[in-house]
């Protein structure tokens, strides 16, 4: 195992290197690879500390950085996934067919990638791989990325209990794992919408939210040019990207659910599965009759996905497609390697709504559609709410290992008030922490935009923070074996007035500076053993390493001698005063 | 039991009431009082809404608005103390003598009051009142502002678990309780300090602090005219005023902790006693002998007040004269119904020194303390952490609980990460909520500077926010009868696309329109049937209104025939497929 920083040249053409945010979001760090047995490299970021402290290495998910945006970032899976001699190129007369009239100009060449699926009779998914007992790269890589051991990674996997979402056509991939024996993840959803945004931005928002630490990405575009968006985002992404398959299928039936139709939805799984999504959020378990469980409700159904497809199944009189499908869904999802995440189609939308009747029912078909999902070796996971008063959290925790028998669950938020929105990333971080301890293995971010408009690149950043904070406090309830480290290293740094060590060891290194640069902005106070809470004649901290001096000096005797002399003598003197 | 809105005429002498920043926040809202039968009005915020909705009426803490500062709010109380017959007047030559030379102008004569305290012998204690069966009009308001019975707020308050902190020298003071019983409630702090900050700063942040949400303020000052400025702070609060002695006591001696002499401290009490400070943090539990415990910890001691004493410990090799004195302290705060908040000074400040023995130790004795206290009628409620991960925080209020008796309990946070500063009001009301929830009766507020900075303007508004959110999540997983219909409101506005009422039902109604503008600015867009993150044509809970008339017309029917004719049909099917 041995270690360098990730220092590379300008590209081959004489072009600089893309501006990097890395060096600007986090002062003192880089990136370093440690590498594994199997030819893997895995990331980390190395926090350079001063006062002869050992640098600190966290878990990355910023990705490479100098990477030309048209070109996309290296394949570093393509070996793997064509070493196990299990796949072939899709053949087809015109790859890009798919792209609609004048669209394929907005995907450049660099960016275009001849498709892969399983050769026929073979299953090609990390869940059919760990079965037979085999730890794939993929796993070496979570493996040493997580701190833990590689048959852990392959049996957690091989239970069902964790997945690693890891489509063979998205080979630019660094391997994750989702499962509630390791670190919890957090997802970012990005995406344009009818309303507003464009290709550029979406890239740039995934860029973003994985520099502060995005472990995953959800393309939600509703808007134009879904499947061109979709094509420079898997490209540009280091992390599993997920979507909601039946958002592209409507926009090809012109927006009307009535008009779905399975052959339509086929298809388009096929497409996303060839761009190389990694795992696909599918709305099952919304069936027929639970649908009159939620028109009682405060706020009724509020899923896009679930909408939709209660929509259709109404307008029909006819059980959801997407159920009546599993099957054939699982034999397109086992041949790309993409995973399933369960959607929660009828979760609650408010707090009067939470762990109801209709809730109930479909998380129950959620447990239903893993098995199957599992015949196929289809990795799966469960979507779980939404808007849950603190107190009902653990009892959807609970019956979700119960009836979907500790498949990882994801879990958005949830939200524990409904009353503030513009700070829902605060309601739902609460709700997200506290899940997270119980066993929830991701957890989908809130914006303090939810519920009021689009996340800007600003709202992003501040949802994603808030969920890194909510997994890490998860972490370390859970007792992850990696997490209290960073916790001890920023204290220490803090107690020891190491000011720039503080700064680099926060989660936000540059916002921490500038708020201690609004009241001392004087260089010399990066080095002060005072800070401005209190001043300088009035600091505990400093107090304190007085008191060190005197305790370590002889005070465990005094005290021994004190307790020996007799602790009582001070009640009894209160008792006299 | 009659309402009516606080519309006051200008000022006497013609001046136009003091521009409110009440209307600003809160578009939609007004300050209605609702009478009781000892002539207690209790004020509540109206929020108007549309559509034929009755007007909801929330916890109000913002006080009269239309009040000049110079002046100081209207003496609500004044004649309940009175009535009593229990108080008189301090006799002294020169009421403002402690003021320092040169600072007395800092204080307006409209701000000058004559101090009370009790008749010999007599005791003016809420507590006392309590156990003597009386319900006082401040029982009575905190119990119409509750919308509880009466007699459950004078037996809580009998029993110890709940305070109503109510100086006699407070009367300007709006009552309120603190005890698990109740509404969670948070404090916020203010204080200038020796590096920044101005007298009107200070006001003008209690304004905006209670504005915002703040049951109560902590007035922490430790720079200069620390009488001054909390003289004008009381006479302006709305909301008990917290302070913690030993800040302005060391001030008196040079700011050099070995000084300090019980006299010193004694006569610093009295003279915050006579101002109308509510309740008085005390570290009397930092025993000399727990001091050596924390020296082997990550961060030592990290409580000012407990660095302070036990810098003094240390010097003398004595026993904390706040323990030792205690029992005079006590026969101080009965005079003036001065309520104890008993400090941890030895709270962990960091997820590696939680629940330690150093902590335990200080809790046990805070325990001990209690049982003092309540001898001679003194109310009081116990301090508690800090920085704690998830897992470990329950066990702090099971201890709490038992060895104190249930007092009630008073938490900084807790913190359940270090690695976020920057966003620890984030980081801490993950604790609160929890910790709340689980029976802490009052949350301290954290803002987004600590560790880094004193909070501006804009930090308190951040941190009273985060804190309304951790209460309120609290009190709705407590089940609070009256916590519910608040997201009921706001929830059911949100599904019918009321966005005005929406906006106005939010803890910061002038952020969530914000937001919603930044995306859909137009007037038209405020009444449309979708929002920014769907746009027109995709927008589920649209889709949902549908599906209601659908379901409500017969699918009741339908789906009982559904079940009648086999849902197991369906699950065949999928086998087939």
């Amino acid at each position: 195992m041995r270690t360098r920083s990730d220092i590379r040249p300008g590209r081959a053409d004489g072009a600089p290197p893309r501006a990097s945010t890395f060096a600007e979001a986090y002062p003192n760090s880089r990136r370093v690879y440690v590498e594994g047995t199997r030819g893997v490299r895995v990331p980390f970021r190395e926090i350079s500390l001063s006062g002869g402290e050992p640098p600190l290495r966290i878990y990355d998910t910023s990705g490479p950085q100098d990477v030309d945006v048209r070109e996309g970032l290296p394949p570093l899976r393509r070996e793997w996934i064509l070493a196990r001699g299990d796949v072939e190129p899709v053949q087809r007369p015109e790859p890009d067919g798919r792209m609609r009239n004048g669209a394929a100009e907005l995907v450049p060449p660099g960016l275009r990638r001849t498709p892969l699926r399983a050769r026929a009779g073979r299953r090609v998914t990390q869940l059919h791989y760990a079965r037979r007992g085999e730890i794939t790269p993929e796993m070496e890589f979570v493996a040493l990325r997580e701190g833990l051991d590689p048959e852990l990674v392959r049996s957690e996997v091989a239970r069902g209990r964790a997945i690693i979402p890891a489509n063979i056509n998205h080979p630019e991939l660094e391997p994750m794992i989702i499962g509630r024996a390791f670190k919890v993840k957090i997802n970012a959803n990005i995406g344009n919408s009818a309303v507003t945004s464009s290709i550029e931005e979406e890239v740039e928002k995934l860029r973003w939210a994985t520099l502060w630490g995005a472990d995953t990405v959800m393309d939600l575009s509703t808007g134009k040019h879904i499947h061109e968006t979709r094509q420079w985002i898997i490209r540009n992404s280091p992390v599993p990207i997920g979507t909601v398959p039946i958002y592209q299928a409507l926009e090809k039936v012109g927006g009307v659910a009535e008009d779905l139709t399975w052959e339509i939805y086929r298809d388009t799984l096929i497409e996303q599965a060839e761009q190389g999504v990694d795992y696909f959020t599918v709305h099952a378990g919304v069936l027929l009759r639970y649908i009159p469980l939620t028109a009682r409700r405060v706020t009724g159904i509020v899923s896009r996905g679930g909408s939709i497809m209660a929509k259709w199944c109404m307008a029909h009189h006819k059980e959801n497609f997407l159920y009546t499908h599993f099957r054939e869904i699982c034999e397109i999802m086992a041949a790309y390697d993409v995973a399933f995440s369960l959607g929660d189609g009828l979760r609650p939308g408010s707090i009067a709504d939470a762990n109801d009747e209709a809730q109930f029912a479909e998380l129950r078909t959620q447990g239903e559609l893993n098995r199957i999902a599992w015949e196929y070796d289809v990795q799966t996971m469960n979507e779980g709410p939404g808007h849950i008063p603190m107190h009902l959290i653990k009892e959807n925790m609970d019956k979700q290992l119960e009836w979907c028998e500790e498949a990882p669950f994801y879990t958005l938020g949830p939200l524990t008030t409904d009353i503030a929105p513009g700070y829902d990333h605060i309601t739902s971080a609460i709700g997200a922490a506290m899940i997270g301890w119980y066993g929830t293995a991701m957890l989908c971010y809130v914006t303090p935009k939810e519920h009021l408009g689009l996340p800007n690149r600003e709202d992003v950043k501040q949802g994603v923070i808030a969920y890194r904070i909510a997994a890490h406090a998860a972490d370390l309830a859970k007792g992850h074996p990696r997490a209290r480290e960073w916790d001890d290293a920023l204290s220490k740094a803090r107690f020891e007035f190491r000011w720039e060590d503080q700064f680099n060891l926060s989660l936000d290194p540059v916002t921490a500076r500038a708020y201690h640069d609004e009241t001392l902005p004087a260089p010399g106070a990066k080095v002060a053993h005072f800070c401005s809470m209190c001043g300088p004649k009035f600091c505990s901290m400093r107090i304190t390493e007085d008191i060190r001096k005197f305790a370590e000096a002889g005070m465990q005797e005094k005290a021994r001698e004190f307790r020996e002399r007799g602790g009582e003598l001070y009640v009894e003197e209160v008792a006299r005063s």
